[in-house]
């Protein structure tokens, strides 16, 4: 398979049409980037790796760190995680409030909000240094020991992150939520402020596609059946409202992020990550999206 | 791989376990079914067979139908069906009527009721005899002359169908049902009754698995792009509320109906159906689950 | 008190003020009426009857009606009236079919339309023939036999009518309506198709500004207990979405209808019609409701 | 009319009965109280003051000091705070976060919790010493020095108000708060902590029966137009998903607190305080509603 030559056709293909869509505007960090980057990375479980564009710059990856941060939990504390966190999609944002009522403050997933807050509020728990055992376990997860907080970004979002402190205060109100919101949600700004580049988070997540071990050094971070668990979730509700268009159009487990970054995951294949970050209405990058529908077309697989 | 063996060593283990959940009791016709019928067949894409159990029995399919007539629909209409029912989980079934109310008359998706009823909307509108039409169809993909709707299962639904005649009048307040109510409701009910035993059920289904091919004759029902996206809107709405669960446990594309039904999809391998009517509290066959989770984790073979 | 000075000045003040809102569009019955029609009557407790404007001539009071056949109903069964609707206000329009749903079928108040279709089930399971009966109360309450229904507006309201029919099916489906629904929604399309004129509605409610009793001819159509009950519903629900402002800036117990038309009531002192036909946002009369404002504040005189 | 034998009449009656409901359990400080303390004050516009049972021991007012805090606000900033806060009743609790969002931030009432919050933040913005400035304004309505704050409670609160502070923050997210959501809620607690008894309570309420006037030293606490406006609020919003009952039953303006509280106005007539813990399901004093309804039933005498 000529990966090279198919990702640079898509991507020479995507970057000749309109750049739909806006930055995030709700924190001054993310809507000060460049709206032009589009990098892309695709690493495969044979050791290969093939970029193009701004693949080497860095850029805040949001809500794909809720990815790392259940892996961890995940890792520490097993199958109970299920019990304080729930593996549905959630519907639409618009109901993640009702829904903590309904389902009296158990999350539908990990990768809405509340379920993210929920994870942290497990990792501090269960670890002594939370921040610090986080960055380890990137660096053993990607041999990467250049990943950290960006500790603007944190600044940046805990000066509007009034929604994230309802919402963990919420969650608090039902018991769900066992140390104090302040704590968990410095944890949770953090996590969200990572900055990686491309080549790093394909890296990063190439775990997922090869039955839970990292190639490098051929760790094994989740079994197998833990890994295809965690592929499942990213499935359903890797993409907001928007996860049963990108399963539809796509046809890979992923996972998004507001900073313009989209991980995809082809079990036994490869891992891509595509960086562009001018969002859709959803939330969910433009250009990340595009590319990798015309990516799994042309490739004529899809996990479906 | 021993498809046989494995499938009689699950069947064994499923059988000797608490047979959990309750016959679904809404409908007289559905309330009097032996609640300890248990049958299973897999058929593959190189043409075998494997079954055990009550198999050769007729069961209502129920829900399991909508895959069909969406397919139909698909078949006559393309992607512009997608204007009128969307490809996103709806979340809970709590929320069905605050969606539609939300998304101004647009179901979430087509396996939900309000979406299969606008699916029926748009057979009616394109077919000149669709029940006809529907059998003819149901004939073309199994081989198979003996599939029919069930009058009894028809006019017990009807007895009892106010939920969703209140359903199909919301959407048409909304104009998303071109014609009648009653007619519609009519095909929509008539779909639903077809019986069907598990050895037609896998045959049917098979050419999902097929790239969009039948087997005995290698009819193109859909493309294969079109093939995998049927089988994505399986996998994140094909099982309600416990889609994500499913997916998480079993990792297939299915989907269930309350008759007590399954039906799921390993692309390019093969396509199972299981029946035991008991069901858990979401509507979906307690033992099917069970048996189609057993089955994944001993083949170690799911799409993640 | 010289009440025709008084309602003439306002009158005069109202009138010169720009017309705002829109005509009910969704019913062609309705649509049609002339936009600065105009008219109220003042009638008071002690016989005397103060109008002006369009106050002869008849327009569709809608669900202004719903007054009336809940009073009947009240009569039949008394009290036991309140297990089958509520008496609290529903907050927003939008959550009707949602507060069905948590509430099991029961309508939060008698008001909304299925709460009215709910009294009309009642009417259908008590009366031998509910239409004659219903027009024989009317004639009874306000000495009037010219009332009479609308086929037309009935034929009008039966064409668009799907959201009603999916609301009283839906309710059907929780058991909390006792007929068929084709039956119950076509009392319920009459009985809102009545036509009256201002005179004849001020006229038709001054028996609950009077402890229950008609004037004419001193009969006792509810007792001072229930009377008052009928009021206080009135009061916090008569307004759709709006009963709060209205209660807030009239300060009377009242009820409006899409036709444009407004009935209030001050207890032991009068009852008064409005009729304009322009609708504000919440689908009650504009100048209707600035009428009453400047009466109550004029008078000094509400409730509070 | 011979207040004080009907209220011991009363008073007797409702003592016999059984005492049904529980004390309200979220903070120690009211799940401590004798449950069955039961005292009554009722004060005339003529000045006379009739009382029985524990009618000067002092209880936690709780939600019933919103009135104090919204009648403080609307004097300093007049009819723009409606555009902070509406005046239509809730619906159910059940809906308050849903109602936010759907209304984008602007509480439905003053007397939900979401509206106290946003009227205790107009009170910051305009205040030079919101806390003191509260208790002088309490001192100047009710001629007393004595009322003050409970720490004990405001402690209690605190450390289970998740909840509260879930909410200030989800409204501070939408913009209308303008202040810190700590230093709001630190208002918020202080001002639901005030304790008194039933014969101040009484006393205080009076000018709401008076016009706007207090007795002591008529002084216009409000016009007569906004006492009539925050009567009105009472009527339709003063006892949360319970209110369209109390009006229904008991028909006067009213507003009740968790502490078992209840303040009740019959305009031009009095002002009466009932205290008993006990509360029933929706969170109103079990015998406090019960002592009002026989009393304007007995009375023959309500606003309808």
């Amino acid at each position: 398979m000529n990966y090279q030559k198919i990702i640079n056709d898509i991507y020479k293909i995507v970057s000749k049409e309109n750049n739909s869509g806006s930055l995030a505007s709700y924190i001054p960090e993310l809507s000060k980037i460049d709206a032009e980057k589009f990098g892309i990375c695709l690493t495969t479980t044979d050791s290969q790796e093939f970029h193009i564009g701004d693949s080497c710059e860095k850029f805040s990856i949001q809500s794909i760190a809720k990815i790392f941060s259940l892996i961890m939990a995940y890792r520490h504390i097993g199958d109970v995680i299920w019990e304080r966190v729930g593996v549905e999609p959630s519907g639409t944002s618009f109901n993640s409030l009702v829904q903590l009522e309904s389902d009296k403050g158990i999350p539908r997933n990990p990768f809405i909000n509340s379920g993210a807050l929920v994870i942290c509020d497990i990792l501090i728990s269960h670890l002594t240094n939370p921040k610090e055992d986080f960055l380890k376990f990137m660096n053993t997860i990607s041999n990467n020991t250049a990943i950290n907080f960006s500790k603007k970004t944190v600044h940046s979002e805990k000066s509007v992150g009034y929604r994230n402190i309802a919402l963990c205060n919420y969650i608090k109100s039902y018991g769900n939520i066992e140390n104090e919101p302040k704590i968990v949600l410095d944890l949770y700004f953090n996590i969200c402020s990572i900055k990686m580049n491309c080549k790093e988070l394909a890296k990063a997540c190439l775990f997922l596609a090869n039955n839970g071990k990292t190639l490098s050094i051929q760790e094994k971070i989740l079994n197998s059946s833990q890994t295809k668990r965690i592929n499942a979730i990213m499935q359903t509700c890797g993409f907001y409202d928007e996860s049963g268009e990108f399963s539809f159009k796509v046809g890979l487990p992923g996972k998004s992020g507001v900073g313009g970054g989209i991980i995809a995951i082809h079990p036994n294949k490869y891992s891509i990550a595509v960086w562009s970050p001018k969002l859709n209405a959803k939330g969910n990058s433009y250009r990340g999206m595009k590319f990798l529908e015309l990516l799994t077309t042309r490739l004529q697989s899809s996990i479906f």
